[in-house]
């Protein structure tokens, strides 16, 4: 019994397990059976249980009819969904391909991991961790290792990457100050009249994460995000800013990450500054949530070990254990 | 300011912002500052605001200390630890590898999509559909196109995958009959004296999926799943017995679909055989759960739409509207 259509000229489909599997003299039913024996084979099978008329058949159309909407614009093609494509025959389907995002960490401090560390010196860290939060968001992701300091290096970096990026994402050089070269790069990439070209450069009420970088460049008005250097800022700006940009481009409704809301568990009130949103690392388990590590964008193992944000909003200066706070759940 | 460490014979850094920026002629605090300006450039900073000393300074260690355990063993690898890795300077981490799956179906009935169909032909859609599946369960997965009923052929074709795979799913040619290929390809393989050598063909108390194979197969005891060849029997097939397989290569301790319990939502009542527990697709939200189609292994449309399998124990041979089920949560 398999599941193909009937063949010509047969009324139904006898298991083989009612049959002597070839090796009788003929059916016991008066209906004709038609053997499933290999091509080429000869001879009669013996039936020993009658079968109803059409038992066992599927009729065509019987799944999906010529003319039934088989999918809806906009689903998402997971393995059922792409069992349905192939089923009907759809050897290609109009998608949304998977966004390109290239992930360019600034700095002339930055050394690569296994290299040795000199004074002044720290190992790139984000250019790692968000080419792996770009792919973990869907995107098809590129890492370039870290540019130098130096805005005429960069702008030549950014530009033989457009070819291959939906999405540009630096990190580093957005502050104030004499190092900042992605804020100088970028500033005077594009026409400032045409819509479209150009980077802004902003300060935003939050913490981390208080300068931002965000528009186009390029001929085809590549998006750009430049986020803080920081190890912690860029991994917090990446969520917040960065994912829905990549979920958006994948064509997904839902694009930002789930929120809750949980019970603070901590041993002493949490302070954070006011007029900024502040987004502290948390453990977040059964409803309630417990600050992992300080404050200080800086601390990369205490970001390991978080599964949650917890949101501290900019008009509040200090929350007390239980307190419920929003919560941003990462992974 | 940056994440840099204090250069030497610092004592504190100031915030660009209290500077002129090396524009005047010094500072007004009494200690060394250290200007930011790139390399070479020389003359004073002009510092407008008394800095505290050691403020902005990050001490070695405030992060990761040496000999501190960075990681503990077993920790699945996304982009925080991945920063953490990179922050600390390791460039090579032992990792388990996500594991090679190869998928192949197996029927001579069976046809790409996009090529024209015959008579008694269907087009192959468990081959597509359970590779998407694999890499979705976190495997490398390549997929085998249709391979014809004939045992030799069959063979063959699994011993060539067999470099490239740590596991083999295969669909089809398991039940009974003549054209049931795989049953009689592998059962064949290896020597029965030694252990881990050959692959069982059993007849599972479920539906779909009664009949399945699994066992292990050449000379690196590759581990084999043989599933059955209809669409729903297979992809179900998958996920209850191929998908936890894949997790476990992965060293994952959470390798199956979570489960949970939901009111049955529908007209009349479902009807289940006895003695063999059922796996009907259903359509889960907000505590309760609905039927999607029917109950044959053939409804590749009626899968498409599903989100969850409604499991009705082996002893139940009917569930009224109304009841508590329990529920397999796909996607």
């Amino acid at each position: 019994m398999t599941g193909a259509p009937l063949p010509p000229g047969a009324e139904t489909v006898v298991p083989v397990e009612w049959t002597d599997g070839g090796l009788g003299e003929g059916p016991v039913s008066g209906m004709r059976a038609r053997s499933l024996a290999p091509e080429g084979a000869e001879g009669h099978v013996h039936v020993y249980r009658s079968a109803e008329a059409r038992a066992h058949v599927r009729a065509q159309g019987s799944d999906v009819r010529a003319g039934d909407r088989a999918l809806d614009a906009g689903t998402v093609l997971g393995p059922p969904q792409i069992a349905l494509l192939a089923a009907i025959g759809r050897g290609t389907a109009r998608v949304r391909p998977r966004p390109r995002v290239v992930v360019m960490s600034t700095g002339s401090e930055l050394v690569q991991p296994d290299e040795g560390l000199g004074t002044g010196q720290i190992y790139d860290s984000n250019s790692f961790a968000l080419t792996a939060a770009a792919r973990d968001a869907g995107a098809i992701a590129y890492r370039v290792g870290a540019v130098a300091d130096d805005a005429e290096t960069l702008r030549s970096t950014i530009e033989d990457q457009l070819v291959r990026a939906d999405l540009v994402v630096t990190t580093g050089g957005v502050s104030v100050g004499a190092y900042d070269v992605v804020k100088e790069a970028l500033s005077s990439v594009g026409d400032e009249d045409e819509p479209g070209s150009g980077v802004d450069f902003r300060k935003l009420a939050m913490q981390p994460g208080k300068p931002q970088g965000f528009g186009t460049i390029g001929p085809d008005h590549t998006p750009l995000l430049a986020l803080p250097g920081n190890p912690v800022s860029s991994y917090v700006s990446f969520e917040l800013f960065v994912r829905p940009a990549i979920r958006t481009l994948m064509g997904l409704d839902d694009v930002h990450r789930p929120r809750t809301r949980a019970i603070l568990t901590a041993d002493k009130a949490l302070t954070s500054p006011k007029g900024r949103r502040q987004f502290l690392r948390g453990a977040c388990a059964d409803g309630s949530v417990a600050p992992v590590g300080g404050a200080g964008s800086h601390l990369v193992a205490a970001l390991a070990q978080a599964n949650a944000l917890i949101v501290v909003p900019e008009d509040v200066e200090s929350v007390e254990p239980g307190t419920e706070v929003e919560v941003v759940q990462l992974g």
